[in-house]
């Protein structure tokens, strides 16, 4: 039995600023069928592409990615907040959705050099996480084998600037 | 075959401050049986603790609770640092190990009167975040029905302030 995601969405209206549907999947997270069934798709999707890691952006990339990991048998590769890494670690920066830049860091020893990296995220919006991740990954050596969203908010345009930085493999569960 | 968890944890001396020996879990989240290991270690702990969530503070406690939570098929609740939660949240805040106070966040939906909580997380320092997110789920009317914890650094006697707010059951795979 297979449930609707969409069902376990919460749109929360004018949120972080006027104008604009905030999609917040806690309600997915928080149902243990809704969680399984969406972990299991993108695991799916991911069968054939000879993942060796899965890689996902602080913070709830790591909601997405590390169960995923857990289901695939393989190692999950937090891409942190700059500064939160206790050890060498590499980094990139992207602007906010919303004004500002940020940058994120992967632990140096965490890919090696021809891994093969899955990037998986909730949400795709502008795409500038996915890609700075992304440079990360290809910064260490690692090829990116494919991204992974829950939801891809299509007239953002985030998977267009993905594809820019090179076609990859592409799932987006839900569209708004 | 099982491996030996220890071999999974990087020491990063002098860190975050002079004489602290930081324990970082990253490597044994990068590794597919590692990981597993931990994680199936836990569901195990928790099988018989009729545990109906699991939740997790930001943002290694993601990298724990939610592989668990889909591990044994049911719910993932982040307990979020203050301000980034779109829809109605209670908070708590605690005092940071290394100074400063900070603030976690609940959904207000997210967990129902008399649903069983487990609490989990990557490492048990103090114990100031696991007792905040105690006290949220505890206002939301929820029951703690244990913590766990990959790592417990024994001479800061997290677990005896946690024991304080009640006793629960409690598991921690390593100590330091």
């Amino acid at each position: 039995m297979t449930v609707d995601l969409h069902d376990f969405v919460a749109t929360v209206e004018d949120y972080p600023e006027p104008g604009v549907s905030f999609r917040d999947i806690s309600p997915l997270m928080g149902d243990g069928a809704a969680y399984k069934q969406a972990v299991d798709a993108i695991a799916d999707f991911a069968k054939d592409l000879n993942v060796d890691l899965i890689a996902g952006p602080e913070s709830r990339g790591f909601i997405v990615g590390s169960p995923l990991a857990y289901a695939m048998n393989i190692g999950f590769v937090p891409a942190r907040k700059g500064g939160k890494l206790p050890r060498e670690a590499v980094s990139a920066s992207y602007t906010l959705e919303y004004g500002g830049i940020n940058e994120l860091e992967i632990h140096k020893d965490a890919i090696r050099p021809g891994q093969r990296v899955l990037i998986v995220d909730d949400l795709l919006a502008t795409g500038g996480t996915i890609n700075a991740t992304r440079e990360i990954i290809e910064k260490l050596g690692g090829v990116v084998a494919g991204v992974a969203f829950i939801i891809e908010l299509e007239s953002l345009q985030g998977r267009e600037k993905i594809m820019k930085a090179g076609e990859v493999p592409f799932l987006a569960l839900m569209e708004y």
